[in-house]
């Protein structure tokens, strides 16, 4: 049956480089393409889409699936990588064609009215578009089919293997830890350390994340960092990996941070095993695990005591006069600083992942049929003042602030927060396995933790769902427990609190 | 049966997606893939490639252009558009699919041999690998069918509707003028001035070329204008053209030369008419039309006294140290300096056309089977004494210093003296209907020559093939005259030789 096998993988590597291609479509668009280019990149890309939909559902691509799953001589990873295409394949087929037009439609039209309603705060202006997203999704989630619940076939499609349940159950125990966390730190909170607002050349700071994406691990010869107002990174092809940054004068932490979290994925996406790299298992586990690299680089590495007390150093060599008078201590408390604030994306550490929670909230209760669009923006407004004591003063900076519900990304949000868990769940791990981790952190090194990822998890690609890979590797099923002892242990050391 | 139509331009704008797609693979492999990336991207655009080919050769295409062939009622822009995508569907249909895989294969192989050929010198290495690709072009041509002779074939895929009896009257008269010429011009040269060697920050040589190629014209809002090792400019979508250059710390001419050259590639691209953008119309009438644009903005105007005296007191701002003592007299001079050279790639705009017309001589012969591949070396030889008075020390130097042959593009060549050709004519037309250029150049303003082109050739798009539309444009068949013409008024002013 090796002949069915040959056959695939041909299949595959068609696959994998009509999606590196699109990756490159997208990335050009976001990185350097030319205003009046927009128009047609955005029929390009419908196209290229369209083609590797067609290429995937080709009913040769189930023959050869059905074929390969009756042969009981593959291997592990043969095995795997069939029962990976199959879901995928069985996904874009069980939808019908009717119903991938008119949700690529809605949320086209739903998006465009999002960027008009947004600056306007009219949740008016969308509701009918969301509506139809949120009808369309369930008809989505019904045609893909689910064993528990309908969010279920959603969150499927972002974290394989993952339910809703237990989703809820984690973040439960993330709520009840963090709440009573937040309002300890906050009445602990020094002022506001000055630095976070400053003057620092864009050119200094780029030659500065240049050098720290290298320094940390990232092969600048097999991808590239460029800037984007989005920062993101994305598979252009084996040894072609792009990460983009940005850089606000005003704002050195937030280049620093977004270059760490983007070489977080981008480590991620070069540690796949080179021989799998057309397979479907020389992927990533799942967007929560492929998070919680970004997070580990960002967080338990780039905003521990000891490595931000490094980047300092280097840092003054190119700020001299910006951060001269800057103490480690100032620097780590700085790049912590934690408050309570309405915009996902501006949120710190500690308080980003209740942010998270109440749109997992909300997004279930939607599915669940026990809240209507129609209701959102109170909804919202109820569990921003339950999460995070504060209420929006419109729906700017209340429901409407984020792209993903008329995007038609719903059941994406809980990665965020999955990703935030594994995070800490395997910083902790790798720091018992290996010990003396942060100290080395002080001088700048970090390839025992990067040594570590790539045994444990790189390597792995998609052979294992997330919650599989995390509970081997942890020995135990993953909870919020370690995330919360991390935090209350940064929080008790920068503030001195006894929680 | 406007249905069958309507069903054509689906098809058509599908292959136009493409097309960009698989430029801006070029374009992005070219300017900044990493390196690490070259492995995936050169499979990834024989995947697009495929792709491609496979959806122009789909029989259903051949339906709907019987079907539109047989339909009186199209109007120009259809039939047009039907007559030249049937060209293309019967070149790609008529090959058979085993031959356009060796002929890849085969092509390949031969590149690969003749980047370790070229600085070894080694023609042997080459030579069993340029026999096979002439075997196989032959049988391309074969293939394809012609009404004349095998080469015609070969021509029509750079130079369509163009017969080698034409283009060998052309370049007979042209040689017949230019080589006498060379001779009476080399005795009479002065010294070669010295700013052409010295030193120029490459980072102002940049801002120069992104300024000048703004300043004649070119809409950097629908294009970029970058760096790579060889300069080119390919079209990744409507409103997106992009252009390189590159840069040569003591050479300062030759980015600016550069430059003006690709400007004029994508001042063509970007003003074919909008609403044919998917339709084959839309596009450039020939290799060697292209050419006409990229010439005339580099030589008619780049090199005109009045330009370059424009050009030098822009110059001076950037390079004030480099340029200060250089007069406008001297950089005419500099920027015309004429030299026999053995390198096609870097000849003066005097010797360039005889580098190219003793190359397509080669191919006639080798075509008409009156020249074996074997005896290449010698013949080349030959050829350069004989149309240039010099003779190549090696073959790496020689024979083996262009990669056309070994990449199966015979037939290319004679499109870049045909391009000079027609700019020198389509600039002496222009300059008779509008009088008085050359005195507005030394303002630099340009803008009328570039309404000329944009109303007689860019809008015109591919509704006539080259030859006739510039035989309409000029009012009489393309000729060297014009050519010869404008190099005699060009040297005899530079150094007040009488003709």
């Amino acid at each position: 049956m090796t002949d069915a096998w040959n056959k695939l993988v041909e299949r595959l590597e068609e696959l994998t480089d009509l999606y590196g291609i699109a990756g490159l479509v997208e990335w050009d668009q976001a990185v350097l393409m030319p205003s009046k280019g927009g128009a047609s990149r955005a029929r390009a890309s419908a196209t290229i889409g369209g083609i590797m939909h067609a290429r995937l559902t080709d009913p040769a691509v189930g023959d050869l699936l059905g074929e390969l799953e009756a042969d009981d001589s593959l291997d592990d990873v043969q095995t795997r990588s069939v029962e990976l295409l199959r879901r995928e394949y069985d996904r874009e087929t069980k939808v019908p064609a009717k119903l991938v037009r008119e949700l690529t439609e809605t949320t086209n039209f739903a998006y465009q009215a999002w960027t008009e309603a947004k600056p306007a705060s009219d949740f008016a202006a969308i509701e009918p578009h969301l509506k139809k997203v949120v009808e369309l999704k369930k008809e989505q989630a019904d045609a893909i089919g689910y064993e528990g619940e309908r969010y279920d076939a959603l969150l499927d499609l972002y974290e394989p293997g993952m339910t809703s349940v237990e989703v809820e159950t984690m973040f439960e125990e993330l709520v009840e830890g963090l709440r009573p966390m937040v309002d300890t730190v906050l009445d602990a909170r020094a002022p506001r350390p000055e630095f976070l607002s400053g003057n620092y050349e864009v050119d200094r700071q780029e030659r500065f994340s240049q050098w720290l994406t290298r320094h940390i691990g990232f092969d600048a010869d097999a991808g590239r960092l460029d800037t984007s107002p989005h920062p993101f990174t994305i598979m252009v092809g084996q040894g072609d990996i792009r990460q983009t940054t940005r850089y606000n004068e005003s704002d050195l932490p937030s280049s620093i941070y977004a270059t760490l979290h983007e070489t977080g994925h981008a480590l991620y996406d070069q540690g796949f095993p080179e021989r799998w790299h057309d397979l479907p298992v020389g992927s990533y586990a799942s967007l929560g695990m492929h998070e919680s690299q970004s997070r580990m680089w960002e967080n338990q590495v780039g905003r521990s005591r000891d490595f931000a007390s490094f980047m300092l150093r280097e840092l003054k060599k190119l700020f001299e006069t910006e951060l001269g008078s800057v103490t480690p201590d100032e620097f780590f408390e700085g790049v912590n600083y934690p408050e309570r604030s309405m915009i996902r994306v501006e949120a710190d550490e500690l308080t980003y992942n209740l942010h998270i929670v109440m749109r997992f909230e909300l997004e279930l209760a939607l599915f669940r049929d026990e809240l209507e669009v129609a209701d959102l923006p109170e909804a919202w407004n109820v569990k921003m003042e339950q999460h995070l004591g504060i209420r929006p003063g419109n729906d700017g900076e209340g429901v409407l602030q984020d792209m993903h519900w008329a995007g038609g990304m719903q059941g994406y949000f809980p990665t965020y927060s999955l990703g935030t868990i594994y995070s800490a769940a395997l910083f902790d791990k790798a720091n018992r396995d290996l010990g003396g981790l942060e100290g080395e952190f002080g001088k700048g090194e970090t390839s025992r933790l990067l040594d570590w990822l790539r045994t444990n998890i790189h390597s792995k690609g998609h052979m294992l769902d997330a919650k599989d890979l995390a509970t081997k590797v942890l020995g135990e099923q993953p909870s919020a427990q370690p995330l919360l002892d991390y935090l209350k242990g940064k929080y008790s050391d920068i503030y001195s609190i006894t929680f």
